[in-house]
C-alpha cells in the first residue's frame, strides 16, 4: 500500500461545507470527531505513515522543547500512555495526572476552566479526560493552547480512539463501500459514537448497530446518519450479520446492563462466531474486554485489536504534530 | 521597564542581618519566605525576567542531566504542574507523585526523613507538599539536596507561591510604598502569610487583612510585621478599604466557615467592588477560588490572576537555577 | 576494589547448569532472583560501578529514544522513583502510575495480559509492581519488549532489591564464605526470599533466618537451599547470631504479627544490639521500617542502608542497560 493517501482512495469526497462548525483545513483543538473533514483526515493518515517509520527508525523528531499535559479526571493507564508515549517519540517532554479528580472530589472538574486556563501557560497542548458530556469543549473554549478530547462522558465522544480505529481499517483496505457492524452497549459508547461520526464521511459506507434494544445507538447518532445519507440497520444478534460485514467493531458490554445473561452471547464474539466470519473480515475492539471477547479469538489472524492499539501510538503522534504546527502560526 | 533590578527600584533595602537564621547571600532549601533577602529577591526577580525571554524563544538551558522530584503527600495539580513545568523548561528531568499520602496513610509522610534521604540520592532537587506545618523543614534538615516547601499545612507557608505573587506586583509597579489588602480566611492562608513576611521587606509597605474576625490573620504575623516596622490594618469589610489600595490580594474563603452567608459579600470581590477600586489597581488571586471571586471579574484589564499563574513558570524556574547552581559549588 | 569482577572474586562458581529454566547468557526479563547466573551476576556488578562513575560525572547514557513504563498495582514511592531516575540518568524517558490498581479495583490487574501487550507497544521495557505472587511471570509470558518485577505479591519476589542488597555486600567485602542474618517476619518477605536465593550461589555462604516462628522463612525457600547445599539456620533471637555474623540483613516486623510485643526485641536493632555485632559488620535495611531500626543506629558506620538505597540507582541502570540491548539484538 503506498504511503501517499489521496481523495480518490478515500472515496468520493463529501463536501467539507457539510461540517459547518470547523474549519475544513485547520485544526485548533480536537474534541469530536464530527469536525474531522477528509482534507483533514487525509493529512493525518498521511502524516500517521510516517511517523510509523520514525518510530521504526527508533528516531524521535524536534519537539524537545513542547511539553503536552494529560489532564485526566477519570483515569485510563493504556490511553494517557498513548499519548504520553506519542509525546515522548516525538522528542517532548510530559506533564502528568493519573487521576485529578480522585482526590479533590468534583470541584476540580467543576473549574474545569481556570485548571485550563492555567496549565495553558505551562504546557503546549492538553489532553483532557472530563467526567461530563462537554467538558472537553468547555476547556477548549478559554485555553490559549490546542485541548485534545481523552473521552468526556458516558455519552460523549472520544475522538482519538475513532481515529486509530479509522486507520486501522485504512491500511489493511479501502474505506469506501465498508460494511460494518458496531456491536456492544451503544448507548454508552462514546468510542462507537466516534466511529459512527467519522464512517459517515466515507461513500457507500453500511454500519450494523448490534445491541440489545434498551442500549441501541443514540438518535442523535442515527439522525447524523440519516442527513448524510448513510445506510444504517439496527441488528439485536451478531449471528444475523456476521456473513456479510467486512469489519467487526466490538465494544464492551458489561453483564450487569443485559437482562438476561444468556443474551449476552448474542454480542459476543467466540469460536462459534469466528467460523462465521469472512475469511478477511477484520475485528477490532478499543480494549478494555469484558465477557464480550473470548481470549481464544487473539490467536486469529482477522483479530486486529492489538495492532489497532499499537496504531494509536502514530495516529497521536500525527496528531501533536498538526495541532502544535498549527499553533505555532 | 528595564530588566535589571536594583536595591534602588525595590525600595531602602533592609539590614539583611534582621534575618538571623538564614544566610543572606545563598540559598540551599526555600522553606519559608523570611529567608529570603533582599539581595536574593534582586537576583531571582532578575533571573525570573531572563527566563521570560528563554521561553518566549522556545528554548530551554543546559539541565538535561538534572532530576526535580515532586513528593506531594496532598495533591494540586496545577502547582506540582508549574514545579515540572519550570524543570522542564530549563531542560531538566523530573519524577513525580499526584497523592504520595493517598496510598500509605500517614505512615510515609510521618517518614519523610527516611523518604528524603532515599530520593535525595535519585534526584538533585526535592519539592515538598506536606500536610503538617514544619514538615518541610523537617525534610530540609536531611536532605543530601536542595529542597522546595510547596506549601506545608493549613498553618505553614508556601513561599514560592508568594515569590510569584510579588513578582506579579513588582513587573507592574514599584514595591515601596506599596498599599496591599490580603482578603480571606487568613488564620489558614499559608499564601497569604508567606506574602506578609515578603512585603515586610520593603519600605513604607502598608496592609490591610480583611477578614471575619475568626478567621483574622494569626499574632505570629502581626507580631513580625510590629517588630519590622510594618503598618498593618485589620478590616472586617473590603469596602472600607478598596478605595485605597493598590493591590487586592484576594485568597479563598470556604462559605462553611463563615457565620452569616450574608456575610461573605464584605469579603468577595464582584462588579460593585470592581467600580470603587482604583483604576490602575491590581487584583491578585493564587487560585483555585470559590465564591470570593467572581467570574465576571476575569474580563477586567485590573485582573492578574491568571498572569500571575503564568508567572510561577518563570520564578520557578529562577528558583531552581538558583538552588541547582549552589548545589554544584 | 578493583572495577572488573572475575569469577573468582565471587568464590568458586556454581555451575549455571543448577538452573535449567533460564538463560545462563542472556536476560530478556528479570522475574525471579534465581534467574541470575553467575556470569550475569558478573556482568551486571562491573555495569553497576561503571554507572557509578556515569552518575559521579553528571553525565547521561544514548538512551533517549528509549521509554520505561512503571505499572504499579500497588504504591512505592521510593522504587518507582529509584527506577525512573535510573531512566532518566541514562537519558532515557519515563511512562508512570503511581496506583494503577487505585482506580480500576482489580479489574485492570486481573487483565495483566492485555494491558502489557499494550502498553508493550509504546515503551520498550516495562516495570510491574503487581498484588499477586505470580503476575509479573505472567506479564512477561504475553510482553512484546523486556519485563521487570518490581515486587508481586507479599509472598511473591523483588529481585531488584536484593541485587542491589547483595551489591551493596559485594562492594565492602567478598560474597564467598559471607555468614549472614535475615532477620524479620520472612514468610511474607518478598527481599529476603530474593536475597537467599542470590546468596545460594555463592560458596560456604552461612544464613541464619531470625524471625518468630509462626512467621519463619517458607520451606520453599529452604528447600531451595538445602538442593543448593548451603548452610543455614533458624533462630528466635537475634542475640543468639549478632556476634558472628558479617552481615545484618534486617526486615520489616509490623508489629501486630507478633504475638507478644515484648518479644519484638529479639528482632530489633539497637545500641544493645550494635555493641555485640562485630565492628565491621555491616547493617541492611530495604525500607521502610517501623520498630525494628532505631534511628540510634543511623549514625552508626556500619549502618549501610541509605546507602543501599542509593545503589538501587546503580544496579536498575546496569539492569536497564542489559535489558535494553539484548531487546535490541
Amino acid at each position: 500500500m503506498s504511503s501517499m493517501l489521496t481523495s480518490e482512495k478515500l472515496g468520493a469526497a463529501r463536501s467539507p461545507n457539510t461540517e459547518p462548525k470547523h474549519d475544513a483545513t485547520r485544526l485548533h483543538h480536537l474534541i469530536e470527531s464530527q469536525q474531522l473533514t477528509l482534507p483533514l483526515l487525509m493529512e493525518l493518515f498521511n502524516r500517521s505513515r510516517g511517523m510509523e517509520r520514525v518510530v521504526a527508525r527508533g528516531g524521535t523528531l524536534d519537539y524537545q522543547n513542547r511539553i503536552l499535559a494529560t489532564l485526566f479526571y477519570r483515569p485510563s493507564t493504556r490511553t494517557r500512555f498513548c499519548f504520553e508515549a506519542a509525546m515522548q517519540r516525538l522528542g517532548g517532554r510530559v506533564l502528568s495526572t493519573e487521576h485529578a479528580g480522585a482526590f479533590s472530589s468534583e470541584v476540580e472538574a467543576e473549574q474545569i476552566e481556570d485548571s485550563i486556563r492555567i496549565i495553558g501557560s505551562y504546557a503546549d497542548v492538553i489532553v483532557v479526560r472530563h467526567p461530563e458530556a462537554g467538558g472537553a469543549k468547555r476547556a477548549a473554549q478559554v485555553s490559549p493552547v490546542p485541548v485534545i478530547n481523552a473521552g468526556d462522558g458516558e455519552g460523549g465522544q472520544h475522538p482519538t480512539q475513532a481515529l486509530l480505529d479509522l486507520y486501522t481499517i485504512y491500511r489493511e483496505r479501502p474505506l469506501v463501500g465498508l460494511s460494518v457492524a458496531i456491536v456492544g452497549e451503544l448507548d454508552k459508547g462514546r468510542t462507537a459514537r466516534s466511529l459512527a461520526y467519522l464512517l459517515a464521511k466515507f461513500d457507500r459506507v453500511k454500519i450494523f448497530f448490534v445491541s440489545p434494544h434498551e442500549l441501541q445507538m443514540k438518535s442523535d447518532i442515527l439522525d447524523y446518519l440519516d442527513a448524510h445519507g448513510v445506510r444504517y440497520e439496527l441488528e439485536a444478534d451478531i449471528e444475523r450479520v456476521i456473513r456479510e460485514v467486512d469489519v467487526v467493531y466490538q465494544t464492551r458490554i458489561r453483564p450487569e446492563r443485559v437482562r438476561d445473561r444468556k443474551e449476552l452471547q448474542r454480542y459476543a464474539i467466540n469460536s462459534g462466531v469466528l467460523a462465521k466470519m469472512k475469511s478477511d473480515a477484520l475485528i477490532l475492539h478499543p480494549l478494555p474486554r469484558t465477557v464480550e471477547l473470548d481470549k481464544t479469538v487473539d490467536d486469529d489472524p482477522r483479530a486486529l485489536y492489538f495492532k489497532q492499539a499499537a496504531n494509536g501510538l502514530y495516529v497521536r503522534m500525527a496528531l501533536l504534530t498538526m495541532l502544535l504546527e498549527r499553533d505555532q502560526e
